[in-house]
């Protein structure tokens, strides 16, 4: 990463239809009363066909620590650019109860766990 | 499906279908002869359907100055878990002659050149 300038960082790497991989960390997550839920960590994306499958989300966590790590199915997901952030349809006692992990202790995604993510939510997967 | 279980970063982040975002950056690009172009910048989503447009290389350059960015269609890119990088059947003429940008200066990425950028590689935006 090069980007030294703050101001228009976002201008440079982000349009109205498109988002930079590198810019998604931090992206907040509100529900749809327009509380903050969280920030996405990362995407996970299937190498082959390009898809994000997953929206990893952290949530809780003080002074950087105890973070836990919730993996939404992408299509939990709606962008909405009023807010500039990412909003999902679901209760924070839905997301508590939610498949997670702590911090170094990442899942293999594979098709179980994908099931089980997206079943959670009730998406295919 | 397997995983390998190493305590590394990349096996922790990685599985052998699923890359995360912020470990993209950096992966490198070979042609088909095992040459290597580049390496990933970053990817470019469609913030609405989840799917990675581009994949933006970088190559050139001298101690930092005068990075050049390629942005390419997803689909001229094949991950190659041998080579532990992306493979793109294009010859470095080709890939000079592309449309590239220069270090804060990017492109709005828009349909127009979303257009030109895919035609330029032969596939359809």
């Amino acid at each position: 990463m090069t980007h030294e300038n703050d101001s228009d960082t976002l201008a440079r790497d982000e349009t109205s239809d498109m988002i930079a991989s590198d810019k998604v960390e931090g992206t907040t997550v509100y529900n749809q009363s327009g509380d903050r839920l969280g920030t996405v960590k990362h995407f996970m994306v299937g190498k082959r066909d390009g898809k994000v499958r997953y929206a990893v989300m952290s949530f809780g966590g003080f002074l950087g620590m105890g973070n836990r790590y919730y993996p939404l199915p992408w299509n939990a997901l709606t962008y909405d650019d009023r807010q500039g952030g990412y909003v999902v349809n679901l209760t924070r006692d839905q997301i508590e109860q939610a498949p997670s992990y702590e911090d170094g202790q990442e899942p293999t995604y594979d098709r179980s766990y994908g099931q089980r993510v997206y079943g959670y939510y009730g998406f295919a997967y």
